[in-house]
């Protein structure tokens, strides 16, 4: 499979002291796989601007399609995400007309005023498309840098998936018209070592697929095979390889079952 | 804070594309921050070794002190990670009698035998440490490489935490004869852009302190403030900061309320 590639990139030292868990990634990690991105890399990163400064001058030369970037929109002095993206392209911070109005609306229906922190929001990398947030402060950003497509996102959650499912995933499907096709299913009663063997043989006649087992964690029983591919070609391949496992487990293993899964 | 420095560094295709939420990471960085180290980047990367080792290569070049990397020490034909330490470090990847033994008696209490498939498990870098796995079939292991401690750990949660609390926490905490000492509270009744001038003044005046808010996600109610400086000289300084902290929010907030919180 020959996808564009993305990485996710998500501010905030709460995501690396065990305060909070990433559930951003894994929401963004699912959209984009399922919109035929391949997902090279999720990093978090600590609120400094030098060190984050770095690892962006690194993803840039990593030269992804696409970066998503969550965290660090706010109006406190640890939200960085715009400042950093400044020193890794030099793209000048400019206050935006847009989201200055859109901030002001926002916090006007609280009755709360402009403050200078508030004002901060509104500074966006020159050039930047607004994406409007319906659902708290801070507007997000699009632009293009070194042929990437950068998404700038508030971390709340709410305001993460807001943003995304208005503007970004509309417009990523737009760019590339193409759809995940996966299915998926569990095995019971055997280790995962035994299925290893017919995994790996499937894996070598399907070298356009993505076959991939690991234990399924919510029940904590069960062995899930995912099997995926794009949907222009690789429906068939894929519905051939599901097939082809299967009869291979039921024919080599006596003890399991196999039951089919959904989304 | 001067702190020694780590990375934790996750594998696996499932933490890409939104099928596995990374706990692993949450429970390791709670863990390490709570031993005195600053955790500096959380990385998911996928199973594929040419992309992974470009990562280790990066990785071994930011010289962290301290690095966990888990997932891809199964059985599986993606089950890569030594192929992937051997790729950047040149580390040769030599079968461990100790770890044999340790496999085998695994597999013997299921009544299951050694194939090639899980005697792959013990193959580990030469010189290393075998660190072992009370509750999975794959050991996990310890090395030292370009002076970064390196532990490696399967991928599934209760394997890893079982190896992480038996081995690496008590080996860690005699390194580093540090804890961190945290204090957090919450306050109710205001938006978080009215507490930032507060906490950036305060911020400015205690410099060795790490002093975040963040709105609190679980029950998405009040934002929670967290103080926290190492245990040596960093407690009474803490307990002074958020003390002003408080007062601070108090006399310029009259709406607001706060709650003391524990771990």
């Amino acid at each position: 499979m020959n996808l564009p590639t993305a990485e996710i990139v998500c501010l905030g030292n709460e995501l690396l002291i065990g305060v909070t868990v990433n559930t951003n990634a894994t929401y963004i990690g699912d959209q984009l796989t399922k919109l035929g991105y391949e997902v090279r890399r999720v990093t978090a990163i600590r609120d400094d601007v030098d060190l984050a400064a770095d690892f962006f001058i690194e993803l840039i030369s990593r030269k992804p399609n696409l970066a998503i970037v969550t965290g660090g929109l706010g109006p406190t002095y640890d939200d960085i995400q715009l400042e950093v993206l400044y020193k890794a392209t030099g793209l000048v911070l400019k206050e935006n007309i847009e989201a200055i109005q859109q901030i002001q609306n926002y916090y006007a229906k609280k009755n709360l005023k402009l403050t200078k922190e508030r004002r901060k929001m509104s500074f966006l990398p020159e050039g930047s498309e607004v994406l409007k947030n319906n659902v708290g402060g801070a507007p997000g950003c699009y632009f293009k840098y070194s042929d990437i497509d950068f998404y700038c996102l508030p971390g709340v959650p709410t305001e993460m998936k807001d943003i995304f499912t208005n503007y970004i995933r509309p417009s990523l499907k737009e760019k590339t018209k193409t759809e995940l096709y996966e299915v998926k299913f569990q095995v019971f009663d055997c280790a995962e070592s035994e299925l290893a063997p017919f995994i790996n043989e499937i894996k070598t006649n399907f070298q356009n697929l993505y076959i991939k087992s690991h234990p399924a964690y919510k029940d904590k029983k069960g062995i899930v095979i995912h099997i995926s591919g794009t949907e222009e070609k690789g429906k068939e391949e894929v519905v051939s390889a599901k097939k082809k496992l299967q009869d291979a487990f039921l024919s080599n293993l006596s003890s399991i079952s196999i039951q089919e899964m959904k989304d």
